[in-house]
């Protein structure tokens, strides 16, 4: 069995071949289901540098396959662990891989455990998710951002029987919940609704929002979460109008080496993607730019974690400590 | 004298020919500088509802110059109030025209009154802002969206002799961040920084906002002011992170006869805007949309609101109703 072919839901963000792998292209999604082939480290770092392939988890699995189709050489874990600085998934990963005595195995096993965990994540998170729910999510933690089902998008897959709907946020500046997540609601016959960023905040005053659900890149030991630019925003805004926030992330994006938000690196990513996008620039010449791609929401404003051990809640450092154990 | 043609900045939003007007066209810029010329009423509500002007104070005075090239008729009144809901500025202009025995005198003079009120409330507003103080304003209230100097730009513009530096938000759908104050801080020579609209509540963490200045389109009688979307959650960060926030509006932007933000209409625009931008769609079939173009902050998160005729500091009510007396 091919586990990378094997998705529970009928994305396959990444198609894993032995010799090869292969990424949906998700700068293309929507418009063009077209993948990426990489066949060696350098070129699996450079689909994640790029953002052919994204979401946390998802950079963990590529990273693992990667290491594979080098061999387990020394510069493949050089150049992944240079590719991209918030995702802990993807130290995690290559440290599984350094200490694996068989490296196939071991990376196609952090694959299949991540969908399973996912799956997990969903059944615990549903119960989370009142009937009717409108439920607000941000970027993109959907079966494209990790193995297959999603982490945040579990959930809400998890739930469909309880006739949810979805609010999604478009994510600037590379607008994964307008191309990503949107078009993975719509296969999945979930409806969907889509706003700019800048929207929540009226939908959550008009009393429009029930639930926010997010994923994350890398979490402290005291629950302090960096997920993309712009959650910390909703979490704070969810909070002003009591409505419940809630983080899903499989226990690879723990990092409990660090105590807390304020020592996650943050990665600030090229000019031209706040300029315009793609081709279409249109911000004028002469102004300078600010592009970090993720922020950080400290513990006090996130209801609950779901984790596939289980759902932290505060005292959040607590009950981290307590589920990874 | 030709009052259209004498801005105090370089910017003409509006050029007065008394058998009509041209609109310097909004929806181009900054890519190309080019005018849209309207001879009768409907040419003109036409260009305020495609958003070839846009900016509350500049929508009052288009309208007035829009009822004199239509000789008053009753016609002129229906079609131009019809034009867009939610700035009160252009039903203010529409009563003052009623009233008016010389049109054509009292549309110049509104429009020579919005200019002076800007010129004042830059003079005031500009007390309010530290030396090398870092500015983050939203959407455009600057020359492009009043008679010309701006309202929260002209207050940034009066305060160009203390090094600041603005911090211009992208303002999606519409990006008139990116594209109009973005481009007004570029030939004005004040370094201007671009960030995404999901970006503030980063930046504001980090202690790198230091005042929040933006325009409005309606302030009831207790203070909410409904403004461009995404003013809201900028209003919730800022006092999250006790970061003053200010509001800079003319006396025509004040609806007394409205008691609090809970009945100020909120325009919905079309749905294209936010699945892509102009020629470019990125969302995928089969999603719906909201797109509401004004949020309301409440009263409580305004540090002041700076207007022509003086500074409303808490309790809000009360000193408008004092301001406005």
């Amino acid at each position: 069995m091919d586990p990378a072919n094997h998705g529970a839901s009928a994305v396959q963000p990444i198609r894993w071949h032995g010799d090869s792998v292969e990424f949906l292209d998700q700068r293309l999604l929507p418009r063009e289901l077209s993948y990426v082939t990489c066949r060696n480290a350098d070129e699996v770092a450079r689909a994640i540098r790029d953002m052919v392939v994204r979401g946390a988890p998802a950079i963990g699995c590529a990273a693992a396959f990667g290491v594979v189709l080098d061999h387990g050489s020394p510069h493949s874990y050089e150049v992944l662990a240079a590719s991209r600085p918030t995702a802990v998934n993807l130290f995690w990963a290559l440290g599984r891989m350094r200490a694996a005595k068989d490296l196939r195995a071991e990376a196609e096993k952090i694959f299949a455990e991540d969908l399973a965990a996912n799956r997990r994540m969903g059944d615990l998170g549903a119960e989370l998710i009142p009937e009717r729910a409108r439920v607000m999510t941000h970027c993109n933690a959907g079966a494209l951002a990790t193995a297959g089902y999603g982490t945040a998008l579990g959930v809400i897959r998890s739930s469909k029987s309880k006739h949810i709907s979805v609010i999604a946020s478009e994510t600037r500046p590379y607008l994964q919940g307008a191309r990503l997540t949107a078009w993975e609601m719509v296969q999945e016959g979930i409806p969907v609704t889509l706003i700019t960023d800048n929207m929540a905040g009226h939908l959550m005053s008009r009393g429009e929002v029930d639930v926010v659900v997010v994923g994350a890149d890398r979490i402290a030991a005291n629950g302090d979460t960096a997920n993309k630019i712009g959650t910390y925003p909703l979490a704070v805004l969810a909070s002003r109008h009591g409505i419940p926030f809630y983080v899903a992330a499989p226990s690879s994006t723990f990092d409990l080496d660090i105590a807390s938000g304020r020592d996650i690196p943050i990665e600030e990513r090229p000019e031209a993607e706040v300029l315009g996008y793609r081709e279409t620039r249109w911000a004028p010449d002469g102004v300078k730019v600010r592009n970090p791609a993720f922020d950080v929401t400290p513990a006090g404003l996130i209801t609950a974690i779901v984790c596939e051990k289980g759902i932290a809640r505060p005292p959040t450092r607590e009950s981290i400590a307590a589920l990874l154990r």
